[in-house]
């Protein structure tokens, strides 16, 4: 995958440290970052926090923001990525959280996706509406925008 | 992928929660569980240890077996399910440490992967030599074999 090489390299020559903190895409991000040969300079770790309760013990969520907003809202996405970075040494994290379907649930619909991508200096909340294109696709392009998320910070 | 959906019915059927632990997959197992739908009835959390400091932090493995094995081992594959088991409410843990390649790395050959499936009861580790299949072919092989050691587990 071509992104993924190209983040890589970006990572390696700003010798930043990535982590993920992924709900929807249940690890994806992970495994194409570490699809690369060498991706042990960049990656030390990741977080697969599928339901609320691994949010709140893996990266700190506060139940509150849960409460209020859901799991899948910009205010978690953030929470998640703030969370990973407190987590790990890392000098960058991604989070991903979305609606993978099929069908919407928490009064959302399929394909929201709500990712943050931080660094100790910068925050980046995004939601994108992939739209009801079925649980791998959205996956799939859910994966590809965190990758160029972390790409555009390293930029 | 029908061995995951197999494997989800199985589980969902049996009420168990499965928990990963990966280091060689990068994720691959959880991505390969959360593509099926409904697979939040079954999984909740996985983890992403890729270096050695991510498996003491995240799964409690002893830096003493790391020293005396090396991370791809399997008294090392076995501390991961068992760390994993520990951190999680799930019933059923896989664990997977591997040298992906390409070249063999810790004096051990290209395509070397351990793996531990524990629950409460049972604990069953096990040592695969894929060969030098190249990067991609031994992640998928050892994804695979996670997953029918997690059915196995199951049946």
């Amino acid at each position: 995958m071509t992104l993924a090489t190209d983040l890589l390299q970006a990572a390696k020559s700003k010798n930043v440290m990535i982590v993920t903190a992924e709900s929807c895409t249940g690890g994806m991000v992970a495994a194409a970052l570490t699809d690369i040969a060498g991706s042990s300079l960049v990656v030390d770790r990741g977080f697969v926090t599928y339901s609320n309760a691994a949010k709140i013990d893996m990266l700190g969520i506060r139940p509150e923001t849960l409460d209020a907003f859901g799991a899948v809202s910009e205010p978690i996405a953030k929470e998640m990525a703030l969370g990973a970075l407190r987590a790990s040494q890392a000098g960058l994290a991604i989070s991903v959280t979305g609606i993978a379907g099929p069908g919407g649930s928490e009064h959302k619909p399929e394909g929201r996706v709500c990712f943050a991508c931080a660094s100790d200096a910068t925050l980046h909340v995004e939601t994108v509406e992939f739209g009801a294109l079925g649980r791998d696709r959205v996956r799939a392009a859910a994966r590809d925008h965190a990758l160029k998320m972390l790409l555009s910070a390293l930029r």
